[in-house]
């Protein structure tokens, strides 16, 4: 931590910083400019982070130098984080795609929707059993029966199943039928739902919040990780500006911040992100060139009828094509299905 | 609900929107523009929220007429709500102050921090026993110990107890201690809790999320009127922006449009939502004037040495400036302490 | 300017990062921590203001710690400024009002705006002749026309007169007719505009940028002061956020933050800040009591049938209202009309 | 352009709404719903635009159906603009990249950097010799000199100079070394430039503002186009949001929107769109992925002393690898340089 000195400061204010640095076990070394003098504070990170500088008479600003998460950080973990979910792998040399319903609906749609999955060379059925959803009556999800469904659709095709936790209460239940927690946007910060899932034997995916930032993201992270899981990959869908043509502004910066900041996998949802699905397969291109270790891409065999989101879904062609692309870049990146 | 066809749409696109329409119990009114035609949908307003109409072949987009919420909607409700705390009424006439530490810490500074609150005019102790934090190594609160404190800290200086939860299991145990249940910024879209609280017997003060819209925040409150607590009071506490002087941009105009919108009082806390205690009077003084109900103000004891915030606590004297100034402004408004 | 070296940087980088400071003629003090080592750069600061260093091997990131504004800021002069324009005063004890119709549109509606206005008790006719639009098909005002009818409404009522202008080719001609030279939001970084208005003999009137910093505000500022005119008023209008009830979002803490940095007077602008007509009184109120030392309001006789922004006009009757409130606060305050 | 009456509204105040609409010139369709009763004006797009209706008693809303902009709309042009630079061509299949450094510093230092542009394979040399910056102690450029540089170390590598202009009245001075004017963030709503623009005889790129909609953008660039220049280039340079670990977030679906709406070329700046030489690789190749037409890169040959934005500054060896990345990208997508 650096503090600085407000130029009206006197000597008797640098004394009592000097000593609050003392009392918490802490040294320090002295700077001091033309205008301002500069402290930085030198010991155990633990107890830097704790400091609280700002309120000390002569006190101008405090800045932080290090960040708090380190589990999840590259600097501890230097080499990438290859995720294994049954044989199927996120990271890495991988290119991993979940896709499907944004919500399941009904088996038949499952089920063609799964089929459509596979053929598409993807490995993941993604659906929603339990939705968050900004009002209480709009259509909040089939729950067990939802999950049941995800199950049986992604069995009969050979995929592995992520779907969103809302409630730590569920992690059983879920963790029956699913093999990856998603923890959405909206929940990324839901700081007991986080730690119920570090105690998880499954991975994690937890989503960027609306208006996280990169470090924020990476904090909520590490409280996975705190608690053992390690197992975690990250999915950048979107966050909010003040542009309205798109549902969210997809911030594929992200992905490149994340693989210099983090050693963790990081997919992206151009579905959520842009909230149209004519800007899917661009940004689904996008993602991959700029380093993602996958997608999750919303599918609905019949969008014109979903119950949630169908402005976001392709159609079954539309993926085939999306795959297509994915796999060409994909290549030259280094990655493979 | 507005349907705006694309110029290049056909007749026959136009006959599938119109069939899915009647489809859907719904009716609809014609207007054929030079440009574009335009179909509004006419009927049930829980039909047409559910309608989804953006992949029909053919439609540019559509725009939604009404908001979802309703029980804490002005117009479902027009009269002012004044929800009363065993005694102490918030909303209408009144001007509630609650004041008190971030985090409860100790006894002895709870019980100065009380003793002050008392003194300056405030009718709420408020303190965090649980604490939301980025970081999972930052200081969580002291729970059930904290609580416990808080109450006794209250009762010895005839305040109520305002205190955040996190966590829908600690319903009954918070309930016990406090008299208002307050849902944080990060937690506002954790709809597992607010479903939770819509069944709580006491009242419920709903902080707006870091970004979210006036619109999601009502929808929110919706989700707790909607389980049968009506017992409402929403703060506005700051959003994210592009600006970094301040820790967040106090959206006073958050006030004026909550009081058209919605019957439910509204508090300010101007101490998240500038972080900077030299900002907390003037801003105190400006809600009260934009029409807020009360105030929610972090004070303490020591600032310099406070475990969280303390950047953003006044000192005791601080706040007896404020709760004078803040007195003659709610004097000009019709509102009294 | 503190340079912040990775934990995986040399002694080689950091000798070449010292190099450079000492050829840069600037000195410096090491504080070696834990995981990295903190470089302070010691010396002139507009030689630090020029120092890159983020390129420089080893190094991980810099932080500056002084701005580069001088002149405006309240380090530099520590008492408030008061603009006098002709005997009415900005800033320190003086509450000043603008008001009139976004758009100079006709005579008729002038006269009559500005009749209200002085009946109002405001000090200042606004209204466009040179109006900043969107779309090219925009009314785009009506020029000299326009000033002249400004002049003479304004001269029949006592008085003063501001108007925006969008070309530096026009300040003679603007200069002819009014008193203050307003600079909008979208031209705040027009800084061949603020130069020319450096060497202008009448104050300036400068807003606040849609989604400007405070810092990069009070460095547009700058550029009025370096060339010679000091006469600088600031205006917050609104800043460009996610939220779309209101047409921006107020931000009333930039009131606080510039009382703080700087020693310059600064008005409100609720109209455009909010951009509805039924929240500009509220905001008005508020601004003041935040510590504004004026507002600017859009008034309009008949406001729908104004040609621009008639949404977020009051009429004379609601003006007054607002007149009346907002002096009761600014008395309070200790500012009187 | 549909008017939504409040529910609260009276058969005379529709009268009023209606008789507005014909005085205008205008007709209109009613459609009343449960709640609700909604007009739909018809008629000439232009009188529409200007009708104002928010301030009309009764009137809840108003939502704007058709955007203002035509000529740079695809619907009204549907096929690939492709801009022709003396026989560069940019837009269609062609994959376009400027590169050079962001200031023109020396001789020296730009007649390497135009070595190693021309052998990475790019077309244009880009560099400021008017630079728009944040304070007025920051270097401005080198003006008419770094012009006459730009123009021979160019003609010596077989490149094309884009550059900034920041006056209208360097209009003439800039054409006579340039070939495309580039118009920054910073003016993209400077009108009085753009109408200058819009009479000029060479290709503008317009870059995004900083906060600017897609709307705005494309407005802007009507502008130039109505005054008879259609010889238009789009720039995505990143938009602002609360993210600080990159300057500004790259908005890469802002390339797929462009190329819906609009029929104009579209590239990205992922140097200032990022801020960080570490992001600029990945965001061009994100970039190209999603479909853009080109990109321009801050390329240094020593990015260590660069005098403005070192820290976004590539080298050469990076840029070369840049340029074979990209190459294999513009292959997929059918583009070559």
């Amino acid at each position: 931590m650096i503090i600085v000195m407000s130029p009206a400061s006197s000597q008797e204010d640098l004394s009592g910083v000097e000593e609050k640095i003392k009392a918490n076990g802490l040294t320090f070394h002295l700077s001091k400019g033309e205008d301002r003098t500069i402290v930085g504070v030198i010991g155990d990170k633990k107890k830097i982070a704790n400091l609280e500088m700002n309120m000390m008479p002569g006190v101008e600003k405090t800045v932080r130098i290090t960040e708090k998460y380190k589990l999840v950080s590259r600097e501890f973990h230097p080499a990438d984080t290859v995720v294994d979910v049954d044989g199927v792998k996120i990271g890495g040399e991988h290119l991993t795609v979940m896709a499907g319903p944004c919500a399941v609906e009904s088996e038949d749609q499952l089920k063609e929707a799964a089929r459509c999955v596979r053929e598409g060379g993807a490995q993941f059925l993604r659906g929603g059993a339990f939705k968050p959803r900004t009002s209480p009556y709009d259509f909040q999800g089939l729950a067990e029966k939802g999950l049941k469904m995800l199950r049986e659709a992604a069995d009969e095709n050979g995929l592995k199943v992520v779907t969103e936790i809302v409630d730590k209460d569920d992690m059983e239940l879920i963790g029956t039928y699913a093999d990856v927690y998603q923890v959405g946007a909206r929940n990324m910060q839901n700081f007991q739902l986080l730690k119920a899932l570090g105690k998880a034997k499954k991975p994690v995916m937890l989503k960027r919040g609306l208006s996280s930032t990169i470090s924020e993201w990476l904090n909520a992270a590490e409280y996975i990780a705190a608690g053992g899981n390690e197992n975690i990959i990250l999915c950048e869908r979107g966050i909010r500006t003040y542009e309205t043509f798109t549902r969210n502004t997809l911030d594929l910066s992200a992905v490149a911040a994340v693989k210099e900041l983090s050693h963790l996998p990081i997919i992206v949802d151009p579905s959520h992100g842009t909230g149209r699905w004519q800007m899917v397969r661009p940004m689904a291109r996008a993602a991959i060139a700029a380093g993602a270790d996958g997608l999750i891409i919303e599918v609905h065999p019949h969008p014109e009828v979903a119950l949630s989101d169908g402005n976001q879904s392709l159609t079954p062609k539309n993926f085939n094509r999306l795959m297509e692309e994915v796999k060409q870049i994909g290549a030259l990146m280094g990655k493979a299905l």
